[in-house]
């Protein structure tokens, strides 16, 4: 901001004082688009996604998507998942379980074959339509989430057994992903053989299960029997630390075995939400639910490059993509969820729609893998925020019944 | 954790996994730090500081002071001053304006003198032995307010006396180091001309005390008469995340100045407590004052490098160069504020001494500069760290009565 000083500052202050910045500006701008939006009768969270797309590299160009913001958003979208799992117990997603593996399966089926189809029809290589199908694959549950908490239907049963699915999916999209990058590197980067991966596939999608039913099940058991692990009664100390230490646990442990972090801070929420009767955590997770998704919902839209898209054919291409990715997506989770009866199988295949930050690391790995050039990163990426886009006016228009909910998820923003 | 994973996660995901894996690890032993320190008796911040060190590269090795964990040192230590000043009134600092200016001058000239005579007497240059004055010079208050609202006395005379010293030093700190930065270039690293420099100090000098006065009377002003800034009461908002981009704001607007950036964040917090009777925005911000926190101590921690004070020479510098940070710092500011009289001018002179990361950082301008090598670099980090650990205890041993806190600024740990 004032240009004499910087000649005495050295680079590790000036970095600090513009990460600073950074983040005093990420935050104004999405609670400027959240607090419009709300105004105007829309998704809020759509606001702080276009409140990304205005100051970052597309428009105003004042806020580059670096790592530590991406560290934030991160963490935005793992307090999100966290805060979800304490609105939810083990039993309202078993209670779902069948149809939620339906919805998982088929809703991940159905867009890995639209995008290998495409893949096709445009004449791609082997490597580039597998990860273009990979890149179809993924549902993004954060943006979905903080639609439902804030229609406040978290508990009815279409959001339970949307929550269900998405962690179906996300394993199921864990071994697309190492199948394409498999496929990807075989065609010259150095891959390992080839018998090695099948096994080492197998071996990760076993872990990853295994660590899911683990937490899912032990971990909440160890919860309701000792709920004193996150409060030493001899303290008169807050339950906070303790609750957010096991998220950050499981959220690195989660991404260390190569699933999605959120899926370990969604566990790591349904295990703290068994102590609940003993501690208002609720009421002390909500201000740093309330801090850290805007960062993940503006960098989204921060990641957004419209220079890239500003041309017919690419244009073109990212209707075609948009349209494969929302249809096959909407058609497999809506039939894995047709025993629920119409609306609420709309509902479900709705949500599972968004791919958000999901289809956008998919497509940088790609881009890294040399098999996703420019142009098809750009419209993946726009894919992604396209999808992500289109959800919540559909969400807010087919809202199903609050159910067991009541508006309990609701939290200060 | 898992091998075989790493072969098919590009890097970009894997570091996410590090990233949050490193955010656990630090959060997890800064608690237990914290927990056992507390249980023996001793300061729980000295725990955290511990910590860091045993996790860091000087004893296992586990975590290493990165660029991610060093943002979330500094929001850890603007958060705790944000936290203060909501605990403070401008009329708390006026009051002890006088004695805290004193206490604020004195306490800076007389370690830069101390300094810049220990770099004569060990035979320094010019460049060498200046920065060596600047490195002893600024107190680094977040750790003094973390001991003050431990002990419930933050609204105690002599606290406000710190305070109120610490932004006067802070100011004078960076024309120090400025000035410092400002030789050493002329040293022969391509420094602007002499006459161009000492206008932008004094420009920049009468900015910082400018920005202080502006946002410290005409700030809080503004809020008493508008506290609906904060909280629009159209709708049923909570006033968390506006106080918290006002922190961030002034914050990152005290950085780009040169100032510290908790300099900033302290005049937002007695902003903000100007509508404290309209809101709860104390038990809002709560949680984000237990989370942010412990990285910035566990980070001062983690950034000694025991290894390289390994031998009898650098040990005896550290011992030489300490003595002299925490007696002149200590003289100085109980003389300026001997006229409280002796036990509360020497809790003062205490509350001073702590160099914590502001020591560090000097330091590291130094190294930058090529003033300052790598023995003298340890030696400075080793001093920051002792005359921070030195603190705490003498403190807890001289604390004064509660006065008008009566322990209101507790929060959870």
């Amino acid at each position: 901001m004032v240009e004499p000083v910087s000649a005495f500052l050295p680079l590790a202050a000036a970095d600090v004082a513009d990460v600073l910045t950074d983040l005093f500006l990420v935050l104004l701008a999405a609670k400027v688009g959240d607090e419009v939006f709300k105004r105007i009768g829309q998704p809020s969270i759509v606001g702080e996604i276009l409140a990304g797309v205005l100051i970052g590299p597309s428009v105003l160009g004042l806020v580059e998507p670096g790592e530590v913001l991406e560290v934030f958003a991160e963490l935005g979208v793992v307090f999100l998942l966290f805060w979800v799992g304490l609105e939810t117990r083990v039993s309202d997603i078993r209670e779902v379980g069948r149809t939620a593996l339906l919805v998982g399966v088929l809703g991940v089926v159905l867009p890995f074959a639209g995008g290998l189809g495409l893949g096709a029809g445009l004449g791609e290589d082997a490597g580039t339509t597998v990860f273009l199908g990979a890149a179809l694959v993924a549902t993004s549950v954060g943006i979905t989430s903080a639609v439902l908490i804030d229609l406040g239907v978290l508990r009815s049963r279409p959001s339970r057994t949307i929550l269900g699915a998405a962690v179906i999916d996300d394993i199921l999209a864990m071994i697309v992903l190492a199948v394409a990058v498999g496929i990807a590197g075989g065609e010259g980067t150095g891959a390992p053989q080839v018998g090695n991966e099948v096994t080492s596939i197998v071996v990760v999608a076993a872990l990853a299960a295994a660590f899911v039913a683990f937490f899912a099940l032990g971990g909440t058991r160890v919860m309701q029997r000792w709920p004193r692990l996150l409060k030493e009664p001899r303290f008169s100390e807050s339950p906070l630390l303790p609750a957010v230490i096991v998220c950050l646990g499981l959220a690195a442990f989660a991404a260390q075995i190569g699933l999605a972090a959120i899926i370990g801070a969604f566990l790591a929420g349904m295990m703290v939400a068994e102590t609940k009767e003993q501690h208002p955590i609720e009421d002390e997770v909500a201000p740093l639910y309330a801090f850290f998704p805007p960062f993940f919902f503006a960098f989204i839209g921060l990641e957004l490059d419209l220079a890239e898209l500003a041309d017919a054919e690419t244009l073109g291409l990212l209707a075609l993509v948009t349209a494969v990715a929302a249809v096959t997506k909407l058609a497999g989770a809506w039939l894995g969820a047709r025993s629920m009866g119409g609306r609420e199988a709309l509902f479900v295949g709705v949500g599972m729609v968004p791919r958000g930050e999901v289809g956008i690391i998919v497509a940088g790995i790609g881009q890294a893998a040399g098999v996703i050039d420019a142009q098809l990163f750009a419209v993946i990426v726009g894919m992604s925020v396209a999808t992500t886009l289109l959800a919540p006016p559909l969400l807010r228009s087919l809202r199903p019944s609050p159910g067991a909910d009541g508006g309990r998820a609701a939290a200060p923003g």
